[in-house]
C-alpha cells in the first residue's frame, strides 16, 4: 500500500438565480465555506454566474461574457491565496466580439490564475443550444498540477467522451473535474429521467475506472424556465453532484433537489493501488488506435 | 421513432469442466437450445472448451490450441446454417508452433466461417497469466455484418478499454460482444468483490452509452482451482453475463452461481432514437485526439 495522499475536494452544488451579482456573492460565500472546512480544491458548477442561458438563442447573454482572466477570477484570487487552495471557475469567456468560449479558469493558491480550459465538445439539442454561443475549445485537454493534486478540468458535454477523459488522464490528472449543467426536460422526466441520470453517472464512473483516477462532477440544481417558453417548459437541473474513486465506487452523491456545499476527503494513494490491480495503462494498444481520429470507419 | 429491428441475442453462460469433449458437447447443446428459441446471434464465454488454463504458466495447454477456422468452427457450422444464425466462438488459436492467439471466430449462417478477431489487449496479473500464452492481436478491431445486425467482437480484457469499444463502434457495430472469463480471487472477494464486479459492469454499460449501441458480455461461471495451488486458491468466475441497451440500462443479467442459457430480444432501432437524443458521434473532436496514440503525455 502506498503512503496516503489526502486531498479535500470542495463541491459547490448551486442553484443560480437570474441576478448575477447575487450568484457571485453566493459562489464566493460557498467557496469560502468549503475552504473553511479545509478544502484543497473547490469546484463550482458550469456557468454559475447566470441562469443557463443556452435554453434559447438570443444575443443578450453575450453582454454577460467576460475576459478570462478577468473580473470574476479577480474576485476569487484572495480566497485562493488566503487558503492556499485551488478554485475552478466555469465562465462565459469573451475572446473577441463574436468569438466566445465556455471556459474554466484554474486558480492555484498564491500562484493565482494558473490557466484555463476551453470546453472542447459543444452540445446542441433542444434547450441546450450551446453551438450558438460557444466556439469549440482550441487549447486541447488540460490538467493543472498543484502541490496537492494534478487536477484535470473538463466541462459538461465533455463527460460523455471517453477520449476527453483519457487524454486528460494521460496528462497526469489525479482527479477529473466536470463543472456541469445538466437536467431533465420535465415533460420527459417520467419516461426517460432515470435512464438519463443513470447513463450520466455511469459514463463518468467508467472514466474513473478506465483511467484509475478520481472523478468529480459538480452540477447545478433546481428548475429554470425556458425564457418565452410555454408554461412548465424548462430544465430541471438534477443536482446529484458526485465524487467517485478510481475503483468506480461513488464516495459522495449530493441531493437532487437543493444546493449543497460539501468537502469530501479523498486519498490519492488509492490510485496506485487500483492501477496495480488493474494495470490498464500498461496494455493500451497505442499502435492500433489510429482510427480514433476518424469520424466513422465506413470507408 | 424508427421502424423496429428486432434481434434475438443468445447468451450461453457456461461452467466448463476439465473435459474438453464434454465442454464441446455442452456448448453445442446450449447453442442449439438458444437457436431453438430463435436466437439470431449466439455468444459463448471466453475459451469455453477448457478450464481457464491461464491461472498458471505451463506448456501443456498449448496442446489444446487449434487452427481457426478448424475443428471447433467446423463442429458449429451446421448449427449456424440450419438456423441461419451467427455464432461467436472464443478459441485458443494455434497460428504456428510458439505463436498463439486468443481468438474469436465468427460464423454467419449459410455463409459459414466469416472471419476472426484476435484479442488485442492481453492481461497479465496473478492467475490471469495471459501474456505467457497469447500474442496480442494483429488484425485490429472488427465488426461482422450479418443480415440481422452488425456484430462487433471483442474479448474480456478489451472491455476495460474505451478505445476498443469506440473503434469497433466506428466500424458500424450495433452490438459489442465480449466473451469473457472474469472472477474473484476467493481470498479478496469479501473486501474487493463488490467493487470489482461493479466496475466491470459500469465500464461496459458506459461503452453502450458512449457509443449508442448494445453491449453483450458473456462470462463463465463457477469455481476453478489453481492447478498446483494451495487449498482454496483459484478463480470464482462471477457469471452475471448481461445485455445492456444504448441508454446504458441493463436488459438482462444472468445468475452469479450457475450456468444459464438465455435469449434476449433487443430492438436495434433504439440506437437511432438514443443517438438522436444524445448525438455524441456528431461532436467528437477528431482534430484533437492525436494524443490517444501516446503511452503517456508526460513530455
Amino acid at each position: 500500500m502506498a503512503e496516503t495522499r489526502n486531498v479535500r475536494v470542495g463541491v459547490v452544488q448551486m442553484r443560480p438565480s437570474t441576478d448575477a451579482a447575487e450568484n457571485l456573492r453566493t459562489a464566493l460565500a460557498e467557496t469560502r465555506a468549503a475552504l473553511s472546512q479545509g478544502a484543497d480544491v473547490v469546484c463550482l458548477p458550469e456557468l454559475f454566474l447566470t441562469p443557463y442561458f443556452c435554453q434559447t438563442e438570443d444575443t443578450s447573454p453575450f453582454d454577460a461574457a467576460e475576459a478570462v482572466p478577468g473580473p470574476t477570477t479577480d474576485a476569487f484570487l484572495s480566497l485562493a491565496r488566503e487558503h492556499d487552495a485551488a478554485i475552478i471557475l466555469s465562465l462565459f469567456e469573451r475572446r473577441a466580439p463574436g468569438l466566445y468560449h465556455n471556459t474554466a479558469a484554474f486558480l492555484d493558491g498564491a500562484r493565482g490564475y494558473a490557466g484555463k480550459y476551453r470546453k472542447m465538445h459543444i452540445p446542441d439539442d433542444p434547450r441546450y443550444y450551446e453551438k450558438y454561443y460557444f466556439t469549440p475549445g482550441d487549447l486541447g485537454f488540460k490538467s493543472f498540477a498543484t502541490d496537492k493534486a494534478n487536477c484535470g478540468v473538463l466541462i459538461c458535454w465533455d463527460q460523455w467522451y471517453p477520449e476527453a477523459a483519457r487524454l486528460t488522464a494521460l496528462r497526469g490528472a489525479d482527479i477529473l473535474f466536470y463543472p456541469t449543467a445538466i437536467g431533465w426536460h420535465p415533460e420527459e422526466k417520467e419516461q426517460l429521467g432515470a435512464a438519463q441520470h443513470g447513463a450520466w453517472e455511469v459514463a463518468q464512473r467508467a472514466h474513473a475506472v478506465a483511467n484509475g483516477c478520481f472523478v468529480v462532477a459538480v452540477n447545478r440544481v433546481g428548475f429554470e424556465p425556458t425564457p418565452g417558453g410555454p408554461e412548465g417548459a424548462g430544465i430541471q437541473f438534477w443536482g446529484q453532484s458526485f465524487v467517485v474513486g478510481p475503483d468506480g465506487v461513488v464516495i459522495h452523491r449530493c441531493a437532487n433537489d437543493k444546493p449543497e456545499t460539501v468537502v469530501v476527503d479523498v486519498d490519492l494513494s488509492a490510485m496506485a493501488d487500483v492501477r496495480h490491480g488493474w494495470p490498464f495503462f500498461r496494455d493500451r494498444r497505442v499502435d492500433a488506435y489510429d482510427g480514433i481520429r476518424a469520424r466513422f470507419l465506413d470507408d
